[in-house]
Formats: C-alpha cells, structure tokens, sequence
C-alpha cells in the first residue's frame, strides 16, 4: 500500500507538521486538500505547495488532523462527524488524552486511529515546514482496541511514503515513552537556558557548541509545550522528580566537594550520563548495538570509495559512519558501525588489506 | 604578531587539545615540539602530523601545557623551570586554581599567563584532535596583575593562528562565566541522559533531534569532568542550586496542572528557556565553512561506496560525511559536505546520475 492508492488526504491544520504533511504528498502527486481556521495560514500553505484548498465535493478518504493539541480532540471529532465513512487521523504528541475525550464524547472510534510522527522542529508554522521533515524519524502509529488492521496498515503507508519509520505502540505507552525522550528534554533545555538569562554578556560569549546544543530546543514555542506538558503532566512529573533526586546528590557533592563520598556522587552523575546516552540509536554517541572500528586513511580523494568498497566485497553492510576530516591534517578518520558479530572479521581483514585500524 | 614569528613552539599533552594546537601551528610551518607522559599517545600524535619528539637542544619561545586539569599546576611549575626565559601557557577549562597553585609554590608568575580555548568535543585523545578545532571559537586569555603586554599579545596571537577569537578575562570572572555556560550545561546533560538508563526500549528507538543535542556532551570523558567540576564546584553549585528552584517549580506544577498558578509555572519556565537562548550570539549548528547535501540511498551492501566512488569520479573532495540510518528503514541518509563552490556542481551531477538528493 501507498499513499498513491489512499485516494484524497485532507489535511486539517497547516503549520509546521500539517504543511510538511501536505509538501511530501503533493511530491508523490497526492491530492491533498488543505484546511486552517487562519485564512493567512492557508494560504500561505497553499502558495508553498503543499496541496489546494477544500471544495464541496471533496470526498477525502483519509483525514489527518494536525492542530494544536488542546484542540485535537475535538477537531477530530468534527472531521469524523464531516466524513462519515473516512478514516481519521491526528498527529498531536500526547495520545491518551485524545482517546480518552474522543471517547467520553461518543465518537466513532472505529474510524479513529491516533498517531504521532517523531519529528519537529524549533520553529513553527507553514514557513518552516519541509517535505523531508519525516525522513527516517520514527512515526508512532497507536491503535487501539477498535482499529481494524488495514487502518494501521493505510497509516504505515502513510508514514513509509513521507521518509517515516512507523511503529505501533498504545497510547499510554506511547506517552510514557515521549514523556522521557521528549518531554522532560524539553523542560531541561529550558530550565538550562533560562539560567543565561541574568548571565553577564562576557558569560554568553563564551558559549560553545555543548551550550548550543543542549539549548537549542530551549527556543521551542512556549504555547504549543504547555499544551504538550499539561496534557502528559501525569508522565513527566516523575522522570523530573528521579531527575530532581540525582540533582540534589550532585549539588550536595558541588558545594562540599571535598566530604567522604562527594567525587563518587559527581563520578555517579556523569556515568549514568554516559550509559545513557549509549541507549540512544543512532548517529550520536555509542551505540551498544554495534561495534565501531576507527580506521585511518589518507586525505586523497578516493581513499574513502575504496575502503567502502572493500568493505563492501566482505559483504559486511554498514549500520552507521562518519568521516572526519581535519582541512590541516593529512589524514582522515573513517568510523564504521557494524553488528558486533561482524566487527572482529572485518577488522582482521581491513588490517591484512593493508588499512591502518586504530 | 603571528605563531610563525614565536618561534619553537612546545606543546606539553598530546590529548584532544594538544594535539590539535600541534597540527594547527605545524600547518603554518611552526616548528612543533611535542610531549606526552604517555610513549604511544605521543607516537600517535606525531604520526598524525601535529609535529616532532623533543630534542636536547630545544629552546621553545612559548611552551602550550595542555594536561588534565589536576597536573596543570604541577607541569606549569616543572616547564617554567626547565625554559628559564620562556613564556608559558595553559588551556585548562578552570584558570584561578592553576594561577593560585603557582602562586602558592612561589613559581615565577611574570612568565606565566593562563588560556582557555572554548573548544572541546565529547572525545578525546590525539585521534579526536583536529586543525580547525578551535575554528571562530573564543579562547581565554587570563592575565593577572604581573602579566605583561606583549604577553597577552604573543597568546593573542597565537588564538587568532589557529583560528579562534581572542578575548580578555580575568580568571576568576573566566571561572563564573564557564560555570553557567559549560560546566552547569555538562551536569544537566549527564542528569538528563540519566533517565535513559532504565528507560524500555521501545522509548528510546523513539529519541528524535532534540534528545541527542540535549544529551550528546553526555558522552564526554567523566574522569575530565570529575577534575573540571571539582576544581570549579564553587562557582557551579549555585547555577545548579537556582535551577534546583526552578525545577521544583516546574515538578509542583506537573504534579498538579490544575492547581492555581500551575499553567503560569509551567509558561514562565518556558519563556524564561526562550529568553536564555537568545542571549546565545550567533547561528545554532551552521557550518559556514562548508555546503551539505543529502542524498537517499537504499540501505544494501555497496551503495555507499557507489555513491562515494561516484563524487571521486566528479573530483570532489569530502569536507565531511555521515551517514543515518534508522533501524527498519528501507532508505539510508547520507549527508554529505564540500567546499561551497562545489555543491551546486556536485548536486546536478548526482542527480543526473539517478541519485535522490533530498
């Protein structure tokens, strides 16, 4: 299945997620119609590309509904009542909460299956939308005990089509688990940003990249978060309460760093900090779930070409890579991740091959 | 001034930050000396190029000490005495203790003034150094009340060589200042990155953009960090102690989102993120140096090294490259970075050639 065979996608809601929805779409010749209470908002959707405006006699067969979150629910619940034999849908970051008042209103729930792609961005509204907005991001699709298997099935097309990763998860466990690997961020980018606040100005010029990036999301749109964070309060306050927990024993260690047990607790900290991180799949930090050789090779151009081809004649698939390249250096570093089982082979054979592993 | 006229230059420490002060000035054709305690990182280190072994007949005019933090003081001491005419630095992440140790054992202070290049990444050692490391990033110079000017001005100078921007600060105003906008940043990530470690994983497979920038400095090198944070424990306590009141704040509202004033907690807290980040000067994560591409690959065996060998037949060098990968998706991400004059060019080729650049 494809988004080519969905027939028309109404999209309700044309900022950030609802527009870049519309442009990925519109690239695969969907007929995507457009809707926004904001006239100027529509417009200005439309004029981007990212479909056209609704007409009478539209007939769309799937719905997606991508307004703020405090008015999914409903949102969701007109377009079901509008489309009486459409499936509908809604991208809003908190999913229990929509099902829950979709249901207490007596909604059709057979024809509702809530998702929530894993993508956004600093900036909101149609002007920052991007058709590859979804590319490779995870796309959390959550059934519940009414949705039939080709609804889940038109909705991993339509994720597959925009570049996403769908996955299946239920609503509560879909919110439990962005309440850790988004929400409590959010907060903490933002609790650490605000203490530049009353920083002196010879303080913020000295900031570098590890302030960046621990601050960018800080610049978040603080209406859409409190919509998120009242909605998934119930969640998130207990990952702040344990991280509240570790805080006091580091700050108790800071302030008398010398007492019995104080490097330990600041040793402790940035350990699990470490551990952490490893968890996250992906292109940042270690990743446990595979081995990573460093190999050093020449900067000429082609070195890399042929050791990705050797590689390639091991018939050894990459799971990630990075190339480091210092303009003054006269080598380069080549990173490649492969599965753990396959990493002890290869670097046999990269180093009878004559490549240097480092 | 400039780091060709210092004459020798040695550098003490072949780490991250050594090292990469040693291929900067040997690309300017400074004469390099290099030494490290360890026999392989400085094997390692003059094998990458950032310059040679020490020689009896030595004489540096400006000797770098680029040791961990709880050695700077000590190795300072015992260079000071070794080059009894010479000028001597340091780059340690925290300035009044080093100064304040000398001081203490009587070191002749007049030759002897602190620096701090704000430049790091979340590894370390001589094969995570690079020549443009400390590329538009400040770097501290601290004099105290003996340093003379032409001092700061040969320090300057050799900033401004490698690249970076130069600026002024007394050490214990460079210590508050790192404390809010480094060392208070570094904590936070590491306590965030915490709440990964029990986390199932199906909640991590979910981590977008946002968790790895707040959580990627969580994978630096703990046993420097240890060093650093003990050694300014003063000065970020009470960073972490304000943002421990801020928190509690924002925790009593999650814990009860209804309550009067909750809403309010939770909007002030994200304003307040908002207002801290603006006060960060400058774009957020872009490379101005070079242009990047993305290009879509199917993820089989071989078609990275297609697509490189292809760019080495257009006779474009990488600047940079990484590759994305998302578990489960049947499309790999490849972003790509060359020279800007080249993109243009490299874009319409690739994509002539059949390849997908988003």
């Amino acid at each position: 299945m494809s988004a080519r065979t969905l027939g028309q996608v109404r999209v309700v809601g044309t900022g950030l997620l609802g527009t870049s929805i519309g442009l990925g779409l519109s690239a695969l010749d969907v007929d995507v119609v457009l809707h926004d209470v904001s006239p100027s908002t529509l417009a200005l959707a439309v004029d981007y590309g990212a479909g056209r405006r609704a007409r009478p006699d539209d007939e769309p067969a799937l719905l997606v509904v991508a307004v703020p979150p405090d008015r999914t629910a409903e949102v969701v619940a007109a377009e079901l009542a509008a489309s009486p034999s459409s499936l509908v849908t809604d991208v809003a970051s908190v999913k229990a909460g929509v099902l829950d008042a979709l249901r207490a209103g007596g909604a059709p729930l057979e024809r509702y299956v809530g998702s929530h792609p894993m993508a956004g961005r600093e900036r909101s509204g149609p002007i920052a939308a991007r058709a590859d907005l979804f590319l490779g991001r995870p796309w959390v699709i959550a059934p519940h005990v009414a949705s039939a298997t080709e609804q889940v099935a038109a909705l991993e097309a339509l994720a597959r089509d925009l570049g996403a990763v769908p996955t299946t998860l239920a609503a509560d466990r879909h919110d439990a688990a962005v309440a850790v690997v988004s929400h409590a961020p959010q907060l903490v980018s933002s609790l650490l940003a605000a203490r530049l606040v009353d920083a002196p100005e010879h303080a913020t010029d000295l900031a570098g990249q590890g302030l960046r990036d621990t601050t960018r999301i800080a610049a978040s749109d603080p209406a859409l978060w409190l919509q998120i964070l009242s909605a998934n309060a119930a969640r998130v306050a207990p990952v702040l309460a344990a991280l509240r927990d570790d805080l006091d024993a580091v700050l108790g260690a800071l302030q008398d760093p010398a007492a019995p047990g104080a490097q330990r607790a600041l040793a402790d900290a940035l350990a699990a900090g470490n551990s952490g991180v490893a968890r996250i799949p992906g292109k940042h930090g270690v990743d446990l779930r595979t081995t990573t050789l460093t190999v050093l090779i020449d900067d000429r151009p082609g070195q890399l070409a042929r050791l990705l081809t050797e590689i390639g004649e091991m018939a050894v698939n990459l799971e990630d890579m990075r190339l480091e390249h210092s303009p003054g250096a006269p080598i380069g570093i080549v990173e490649v991740s492969v599965l753990p089982e396959a990493a002890a082979g290869l670097e046999t054979d990269l180093v009878r091959r004559g490549w240097r592993v480092a």
